[in-house]
């Protein structure tokens, strides 16, 4: 393991070894100390240039690459080069991360897969385990020409293109997480960098979010779960988190039920200021901060007692998110309509089992009407508001 | 009862009852038989007129109708009031005919609902019974508005209005059944009126279609089932029967997977010929046939023996009944995208259990694989291929 590699996993690990500490001591002092440490991976981020002998470290991958190495060499300061590198690390930690937290015997599945088109992925699923119900963390790394219906797509977003068919690359980390104890929230998270080119040149851009659903309401943990994503976006931009929160908020949306699919975290489209660097370094540490969110809430809860009840509410809120991937998500919606689609990647987001009952209503007071009421009033987990009123 | 009520009950059983017998006869002379008792039923129809009297059953339906009773017996002859009749007493023989085959304690929940801007419906819900695991029989009867975008979607339908908002009325009747037991195939059908006012006066048309999606393919009960639905076809026109069970097959399709949600049936859509009495006969014609299409089935299959691993497959091919629904079904995203609309009445049509796993694929030379062999190449279940080329 490269010293590099080492300090990054000494962070994880310090991380996740620290939260039992730091949930004894108040919040204000927790806030302070990950803002400073923050602060500090954000200074090495801002010197660090991708050193390939350091940064290529494929034994610790999942899989090879998807850029032949030899192509990846060439070319170590191209951003396409430093992403693919970076979701390639993120994928291998998380996925290691989350067997460390399973029995001996399970582990992800790999597959290693290639798009006509160009590009491939690799595609990593743990199902049926005793911790994870079903995991799954993909990568993907694909390029060739934006069919006409995707760049309309992309100019309803504010993209301005002048032309019907683009060349694009598009590199990118998505992962959705269910537990199978209904104490333990689903996490979902994707980090993607895309480059389309008209004869303007280069158009790139970041987008990503780390969101966090629970069955049951646990205060404590979502707001580390939002502490965590802070201190990622306050090392970058003041004014990321507070936005960033309220986009995740409006986007993992289910209009019909007129709820959110969980309690948030962040969510960003089109990062693509101050400059390419600062912007790579922000999806840097918004990735590194998934481990940390999470990682200790599932260590917390794994083994925390319930029953049949708890059960069956955890499958009919999985409904909700079904609900929410197969209607809203734009993700997945592009992601099917593309010809020649990988479907299993796509759907690997959806749960083992659902359930779906008709006018479920959690009884009054209950636990479940707790969490219900949080996902139809999104709450301001780190007292923002009330710090700017304050000030 | 009265009269006409008794025969249609009548006939209905006998079907049922017959349906055994049959079974050990050869398709030829099925065949002749069902269209000889089709015909004989159309001129039946043909002839009758509606007669408030004999058909306003109120003590038979699952409700109070919808529509203020002296309104319906007002306006005996508008196609408004024959309509909602029809669709009461559709989903009251089905209920109770579903009922039937049940334990004693297990009953349709009935749920009689209304909709601010007008209209409202009959949602009625057998959940987590013996037989059927969930069963969902639904009627509504609208009025209003149609917001610009319906409209917008109706003329990229073929439909020419001449202007952005207009006067609309739709009464129709849905239902989904999944049984328990995997051997006993999910049967979904709609039956639906449309009334549209421009300057030019009333637009009217008729849609609807009945399909079969079992989990295990057996072909003397898919061929029963498009035999039953030829029937109702051809009492009204011998071209309707292939060409809507073409339609179903290419509905009812999910590309992404490259494959069909069942065995089919039928579909149609804009149906306004040759006048409205006659449409009406044939959407009468094919509700009748629900029943008589699917109960034997029921009948044949619902004690069968079957485990674990036949309900796995089951709980997988629900999973693929969901993402029809929540992605490519035209009528669940058009109620769900309608504000103020009851989601629990679209969303009833989802199984009670769905799952999902990563890359599963069926045996080679399995039942399983011999459904998805099916549902990959729609067959042509009557024949009519070969009995037009000998022909």
């Amino acid at each position: 393991m490269s010293f590099k590699v080492a300090i990054r996993s000494f962070k994880t690990l310090s991380y996740v070894g620290s939260y039992k500490k730091i949930r004894e001591r108040n919040l204000k002092f927790y806030c302070a100390a990950v803002i400073g440490a923050g602060y500090m991976a954000y200074q090495q981020h801002k010197n660090s240039s991708a050193d390939m002998k350091e940064i290529l470290q494929i034994k610790n991958y999942m899989a090879e690459p998807v850029t032949p190495i030899s192509q990846l060499e060439k070319n170590p300061n191209d951003m396409k080069t430093q992403m693919e590198l970076l979701i390639m690390r993120i994928q291998a930690e998380f996925c290691r991360a989350l067997e460390k937290e399973e029995d001996e015997e399970a582990k992800f599945l790999v597959d290693r897969w290639t798009r006509k088109e160009g590009g491939g992925g690799i595609t990593c699923v743990l199902q049926d385990g005793r911790v994870f119900e079903k995991a799954g963390v993909n990568i993907s790394v694909v390029s060739g020409t934006l069919p006409p219906a995707a760049v309309q797509q992309m100019k309803t977003r504010g993209k301005n293109f002048d032309s019907q068919e683009l060349p694009f690359f598009a590199a990118g980390v998505s992962a959705v997480i269910h537990p199978r104890n209904p104490m333990v929230p689903t996490i979902h998270f994707n980090y993607r960098y895309f480059e389309v080119t008209d004869k303007n040149g280069v158009q790139w851009w970041f987008g990503g979010g780390t969101d966090l659903t629970p069955y049951y309401l646990n205060e404590e943990d979502a707001t580390h779960f939002h502490l965590t994503l802070k201190h990622a976006c306050d090392a970058h931009d003041k004014t990321y988190y507070g936005r960033f929160k309220k986009w995740c908020d409006d986007y993992f949306s289910i209009p019909h039920r007129g709820e959110r699919r969980g309690v948030g975290g962040i969510f960003f489209d089109d990062i693509d200021s101050p400059d390419q660097t600062s912007a790579f370094n922000f999806v840097t540490s918004c990735a590194e901060a998934v481990i940390p969110s999470y990682i200790p809430i599932v260590q917390k809860h794994k083994d925390d007692a319930y029953g049949y009840h708890e059960r069956q509410w955890q499958l009919l809120r999985r409904g909700r998110y079904v609900e929410f991937n197969l209607i809203y998500d734009r993700g997945t919606k592009f992601g099917l309509f593309t010809p020649e689609a990988r479907y299993e990647s796509i759907l690997m987001s959806l749960p083992l089992n659902a359930k779906w009952e008709y006018m479920h209503t959690p009884k009054p007071n209950s636990a479940e009407e707790k969490l219900m009421k949080v996902l139809k009033e999104p709450r301001d987990w780190l007292h923002l508001e009330q710090a700017r009123q304050v000030a």
